[in-house]
Order: structure tokens, then sequence, then C-alpha cells
């Protein structure tokens, strides 16, 4: 029998040193549980000088992820650099030599899952990453044990903490995008270059994870429809406010008979909705399935600690499949190639705002217009502005997308001054 | 290698029939995840002739518990008849014939988990019990795996959909407790004997399978402090309303030092605590650990299929374990034996209504009480009521359980007329 689990890191920041943190406090309890010690052996970064807040012996440090690739007494390789190049590299070359892994890495699982979990299975390896989604929130196994007899038929989620807290900041103090960001940026709840994050990127990163789970399908990363929220302005989210909606960007995956519609935009939730609540940095996934019903996952979507926790959890599943010898026990799934929908497949709602000319007939003409594309509208107002212009909001009934996009371009094509400023569309 | 793996139901009810619609139904799925079928080989129920709206071979049902517990063909046992007797012994006999047990009875593991869960070890087979707390909500799997790594310290749910139900309208409505109960029953929402559910034992239960999970400690269940919701008035939740508060019957493990405070009583919670608005039927447990911070698991308490789903999870683990003739991968945790404190330990901030004598100083003279016992006043209402009565309403701040106590004596037993009519406990 072994004596010990041994892990050894490969990207010593953030989640990092979070998981090695509690691998060291926690050890004792850590060692109850399994069976045996789980111990730090070596941990790889280009920069082992940093004081990353944590007692490591210096021993274990190394420049060199090969060390930590290559040490046939290493039985995990925590993966903690992010991004695609190099990692992907390196937990290819670990699963290979027969090493487990965990990531907490979303862009690698979300474009190379589907080659790097059978090659994982192949090699007779775990491959586990509950971290690469909301962070410490418990959502990754539940979907894939808790929830592995039911029928997932849609998933809803806000899961990138950086866009909530200025959406957030936004609708608590009436500000403009340009005006929060700066100081999400400055509380390093934004990147300096934040498009990643704003642009929906890092979003659809997690819902192609999660609709791949969901739907036991491969997800194509590309083809999920993405919209970021550097549009919204602080004129959509009072309205939206006035409609009993809060604006979020919102992930969803949705079954639609045997194709899925994975996207990522800003939304209308009606404020009742269980994610409508959720604010600032913290993270929740909402999941309908046939048998359950509904349930939520709400926590910190990012964090040293809370990221670190979801990679020791996995860190100890795998540890009690080593010590029962019974790695790889539940298999691959998401082997199926599901057609992935376009936009063209979107109906719902719609929150569309106009700067029109403020005359007699512009109403009517743009109602005439929406009415001619098969849209009908369940609320409207129309405020006048300075000079001689209106702002008429419209909530539309449920529409077709193509329908609404051909609307839309009527609208602003018209002889009299009219602009479209915003559109946003209404989950529920 | 097994060709398939066979399970047996006791108890064909709402969860069982759920689960066996659920296995039936998704068999496909199921198989291809498991890697063979899950295949139901025999369903013992008292009643086998009523219709359970699920399509089951005849030949399949049996009135002897004792063709399931023995059946050599059979891997896993679901019980789903709930209660202590008969179905501990069902399960007792299940797991010394080598037989994995998944079932949904909270009761049972809550009073005997500490005997089951190593007798379960000792044979060599899985006891599993995702649907004994929450429903369908996945908690004891997340709780026991994601977070085994972290330290959890503080837990509190909304874990009983009948005084939920029974709140939520009551707050809605402005009713009372005696008018919301009959349309609970009614709905088959309480049941026609509602004690288990009205009088917090139901809670009591799920907290202290949650608080024992938590903190690695045997519980006495008739340890959990309990106090049901009948006494709640429609003027209490209207109070707590203006006072920014919701009132929810809460369960609540706390670890103190090396000790846990297990309890179960009605609760102001914030009104914008997670909990709060968990509304209806619907359940939600929020969990605080020293690396995660906060997350909450929210959906249905109950229900066929949503329970239903949460016993197909627990069996296809097990399940992928038999595959992998890894069972008892995950050993018992649960061993210790941490103290239970008593009220006495519990330090909070209290709600106070007081039906008093409106005579000049009758205020002042509470308050000298509320002060001599070292409680200190964090907001004060007073009210006049018909016939020469005043209504008072203390907020208190913190103070501890044995002064509010000492206090409340005290202000029933002035020489003018003064009668403490509510007290509700704040959480936070």
């Amino acid at each position: 029998m072994k004596q010990s689990v041994n892990v050894g890191l490969i990207g010593f920041g953030i989640v990092g040193s979070g998981a090695i943190s509690i691998l060291t406090d926690r050890a004792d309890s850590i060692a109850r549980k399994v069976g045996v010690p789980v111990k730090v052996k070596r941990i790889a970064d280009l920069d082992i000088t940093t004081d990353r807040g944590v007692a490591v012996d210096k021993s274990v440090l190394t420049t060199d992820a090969n060390e930590v690739l290559t040490d046939p007494d290493i039985d995990i390789v925590i993966e903690t650099i992010g991004g695609v190049k190099p990692a992907g590299d390196f937990i290819r070359k670990a699963l290979e030599n027969g090493k487990n892994v965990v990531t907490a890495n979303k862009e690698l699982i979300a474009k190379h899952g589907a080659e790097l979990l059978p090659l994982a299975e192949k090699n007779g390896v775990d491959l586990m990453f509950e971290a690469a989604v909301g962070g410490g929130i418990p959502v990754i196994r539940p979907m894939k044990v808790c929830l592995s007899g039911d029928k997932i038929v849609d998933i809803a989620g806000i899961v990138n903490g950086t866009t909530n807290y200025i959406l957030t900041r936004m609708a608590g103090e009436g500000l403009g995008y340009a005006e929060v960001l700066p100081d999400a940026q400055a509380k390093g709840y934004a990147e300096a270059n934040p498009t990643a994050d704003v642009e929906g990127f890092d979003s659809a990163y997690k819902i192609s994870i999660l609709g791949s789970l969901a739907f036991n399908s491969t997800v194509d990363v590309t083809k999920v429809i993405r919209e970021g929220i550097t549009e919204i302005t602080s004129e959509d989210i009072s309205y939206a406010k006035k409609l009993g909606y809060v604006v979020k960007l919102v992930a969803m995956a949705t079954l639609k008979g045997e194709d899925m519609l994975l996207r990522v935009h800003p939304a209308f939730l009606p404020a009742k909705h269980p994610l409508a609540s959720v604010d600032d940095v913290f993270n929740a996934i909402y999941v309908k399935a046939l048998g359950v019903g509904e349930v939520m996952f709400y926590g910190p979507g990012a964090g040293s600690l809370a990221a670190g926790a979801a990679v020791v959890g996995d860190v100890m599943d795998i540890a009690h499949n080593i010590m029962n010898d019974c790695n790889t026990r539940v298999p691959y799934t998401c082997a199926d190639s599901r057609k992935m929908l376009g936009a063209d497949a979107i109906v719902c709602k719609n929150y569309i705002r106009i700067i029109a000319e403020d005359n007699p007939g512009v109403l009517s003409s743009i109602t005439g217009i929406t009415a001619a594309n098969n849209i009908s509208i369940e609320a409207v107002t129309q405020c006048p502005l300075d000079g001689g212009k209106a702002e008429i909001v419209l909530l539309t009934h449920e529409a077709k997308e193509n329908d609404v996009i051909k609307a839309l371009a009527e609208i602003g094509a018209q002889s009299f001054d009219s602009k479209v400023a915003s559109r946003i569309r209404v989950a529920e």
C-alpha cells in the first residue's frame, strides 16, 4: 500500500498558492480523510523568488516544469498557470507519463478537453477541473455525478466575476461602463487588458465546459454566440430597473431537440430570477433538468483560497482513486457531436432603445416596422430628450432573432432621424 | 466483467417511484455512462396494486422486502420507505449481505448513520444518501468531496419545504399560521399530522447529517436545539419586514472552537441574506468554509422526480464503484465526538415583542431590565393597542441566550401588566 500521495504543482500563482496553502495548513485533516498523507513534492514556476505567502521548503521549488512532469514519485500534477500554451503541453506530457492531473484552466479544457480527457482515460489516470468553472463553487462534480441520471435541458450562469462586479457597480451607482472599469482594475477585479472578461471570452469557455458536460457532447468554443458588456449604458440599466429586470452578463446552454444553443450576452433577467440577486464578484450557475427541476449553485467565482479549495477537493478525490486503484472510475461521456445552433435559433423578448426625431408619426412608423417583422410589443415608453429628440423604449414579446435584426436595421434606415441605441435580449 | 448492475427497491412511494421512473426512462443514457445497463430487478412494497404512474413489469413486484435483501443478483438496494423501523433493519441486513445501499431516509441516517456507515465500510459496500437532505439539491456529495479539503465552520439551511411554504404564504398574504396550515395540507405540502415538519424535527435530522459531515463528528440528534414555527404570528412577520428581515425556519450548525452548536429555530434573516429569498417549497443550504468563503446550494427540497434524481445519482456513483471494484472508496470520516453545545452558547441579536400597559414608565422599566441583563438595544418601537395596551418591539444587539431568557422572565413578572408575546432570534 502507498505510504503517501505525492503532488507536484506547475504555476505558483494565485490559485496554485491557494491550493498549496490548504494542502499544507490542513495536511492532518486531509491525511485522515485520504488514509495517507498528501505531500507537496515539487512546485515549478518561472519565478521562485517572490514570496507567495505560503511557507514551503525551498528545496521543493524549481523553475523547470519537467522536474514535476518526469518525477516518478509524483502521482498528481496540479496545473495552475492558465492559458493554452504551454499548459496544454505540460498536461499532455503529465497524462502520457501516467500522472493524474488537476487543473483550474477553463480555456484549455474548453478548447482541448475533448482531446485531453480521453487521453487521460487512455493512460488510466484522472483529469479533474472543478476550479475551472465557478472558482470555489462545487458545480462540475454535482453536474457530473449528482445529476448524472437526470436530463439537463438548460443552464444559465453568471460565471464571470469581473463583469458582474462592473454591472453591479453600474446599477448601484448609476455609473457608465467606462467610469467603473478603472476602479475595477485598481481593485484587481479586472485585468489591465480586460478583453477576455468584458468581451465574454471567459464566460464562453465556462459555458462550453458546462454545456459539454450537460449534453454529453463536444463543444466548439468558437461557435458560442458571444457579446460583451462594453456597450451597456447606465440608461439601459435604469430602464431595466423600471421594467422589473436587472442586467447581467449571462452564459447560457440550452438543449433544443437534439441540438444545442450556447451563448454569452448581456441579458435582462427578471428581478425575481434566482440569478438576479447574484451581485459583485459572486458567481452562480442555475441548472434546469427534467427530474430535479431547477437547482442553483452560488458562491465566489474566484479567489486564491476559494479556487484552491476546489483544486484540493479534486486532489483528494483522485487520492481516493489512487488508494483504491480505480482512476478513470467515472468515464468520459462528452463524445457526442451535437449540432451547435447559431444566433438565428434565439427566440426571446427584447429590450430596444431608440433615439429618434420627436415628431408625430415616428412611434407609429417604428411600431409599424416591428409589426411587419412579426414582433409584437409588450410595453413601450417614449420620453422627450434635448434637441428635438425622443427616446423610445420597446419591450417586445418573444420574437425570432432574425426578425429582430431585420426590424432594427429598418428602424435605423428610416427617412426620419432614427438610431437604435441599444438592444438587449431578455432571459427568463 | 459484470454485464449489468442490478438494483432492488424497497418502498415504492413518492421518492421510490421517482427513482424507478428515471432508471426506466433514461436507461440508455445511464447504461452509456455506467458502461453496463442498470437494471431494476425487484421492487418491494406492502402495496403492489396501486398504480405508481411508472410502467414496471409486474413480475418485478413483491410484498416481501426479503426478496430484495437476499437476492444474490442485486448489487444495490434503494430504501425509500422512510422512518427508523423497519427501514433500519432492512438496511442493516442489506449491508450485512454485501449489498450497497442508497437511501433518502434522513431520520434513519441522522439517528443511526454512525452505526450504519461503518457497517457498510466493514462489509465493503457503499451507503449513500444524497436525497436525505435538500431532496434533489446536490449538497451531501459537494460537501463530502468538493469541500473535503476545506474547513467548514458554519452551515445555515432552509431544509424543510413545508414550513418554508407556510412562512412564505404568511409573509405574502399577511395570514396567521393556523390560517395557512389547512391549505398547505390540502395541497399536499403538509402532512395530516404536521408535527415532524412544523416542530422542526425534520430540519433537525437534516442539520444533524450536515453537521456530522461538516465537522467529522457523530451528532446526537436529541441534543439539537429545536423550536418550530407554530408560535410565529403575522405581527412578527410584519415587524420583520419593517426592520429589514424575513422570518424563516433556519437549521444551523456552527463550529465554536472544537465544539459544535446545532440548532433549528425560526430566525430573522436580513433581507439581503442569500437564504432570505428562498421561498415556497424550495430549500437552500448556505455553507461557510475558511477556503471557499461562502457557497449556497438551492433547489427543490422534495418531489418525486427531484429526490428520485438524487437517488439515481447515488446509484450511478455506486455503479461506477462496482464496475471498478472500489466500493468504500471514500472512507467514513464522522467518527469524532465533538461536544454539542446547549442553547446557552447562543449569542445573537433578538427580536422581542411585548404587550404591556400603555403607561408612562413602562418602556423605561423594560429597557431597564434589558440593560441590567447586559442587553443593549439596537431599535425600539412602541405602538398603542386597543384596551390601554401598547406593543413594544425591541431589536437587541448581540446578547447571550441566558441573559435574554432572564430578561424575558423579568419583563413578564413586572408589577404592571406586561407579557412577552414573541421572541425570535436573528441569524446573520
